[in-house]
């Protein structure tokens, strides 16, 4: 099964490609999509859509995961990054693609296998998961892999326990 | 000049198409799009695409204007109006229609001259101004109207201090 995982933004989106085969995980693509500060939002948000279109037309994965909104931020953070999102979901339910949603402490514990790791601790382990050589760069590429990860244990364990076959 | 006045959300979204011939406002139609509370997300934003995206086609606004956001929500609701805002904005950039943001004090000033009005006022003044027999239910629809006047308003100074033309 391909995931697609998705760190969502205006100004990066990371996004990382990972296919679990048995309980192999193997990291197909990884990278971001950028957008210029400077530019209109709505030009933004189109590229940013534009973008997700290309990656799912030419990755074609079997399920999309994202990460959840941060409690933590504030509300115009939450506002911008919330548009962004928007257009990354549309594209995905568009393309006919299930996006799954995840907390940050799910990413923590399906990662690290504690709910409490340090942001560090999970890009460590998303690179020896996937046998990357160096964690990648910027962190919303390291995000977006363990966000993928997520959804690879998650999905499992959907799998086994209540038989839900894809 | 045809202008679509938009008041964002995810389970209703105000729409209102609003002409300007000269000084007169000529309102054109109005409504909403609604979708179910108990859909899940990625299908509600879909939704709201597809009536965007249809809206667009009927009506073929030259412009569009949608509120700012509102920074006494919490961190939760602002991202998810934001997350419907975000394919809004993309449905219009996607059509070519350049979209226009006013925050909730300038629809007051324009649509009231004062910056201070009441909802209630805005929505009276909204009625008195496009000639209708009643104020349009639900309230986000009555807010749409307001925002596309605001900007045929704030436009109309725009036109004749810049020489700006449509």
């Amino acid at each position: 099964m391909r995931i697609l995982g998705i760190d969502p933004g205006i100004a990066i989106v990371g996004f990382g490609v990972v296919d679990k085969e048995g309980s192999q995980l193997r990291p197909v693509q990884y990278g971001s999509i950028q957008t210029e500060a400077g530019l209109p939002v709505p030009l933004r948000l189109k590229q940013i859509f534009e973008a997700m279109q290309s990656l799912l037309e030419t990755y074609r994965p079997d399920e999309m995961s994202v990460e959840k909104l941060f409690f933590n931020k504030n509300v115009t953070t939450a506002f911008t990054v919330g548009q962004a999102r928007g257009v990354i979901i549309l594209a995905a339910e568009l393309a006919g693609v299930p996006v799954y949603e995840y907390t940050p402490m799910q990413v923590k514990q399906a990662v690290t296998g504690y709910g409490g790791a340090e942001k560090k601790q999970i890009q460590e382990m998303t690179k020896l998961l996937l046998r990357l050589k160096e964690v990648p760069k910027p962190d919303d590429v390291a995000d977006a892999l363990g966000i993928a990860i997520t959804h690879a244990q998650f999905r499992a364990f959907i799998s086994i326990s209540e038989g839900v076959q894809k």
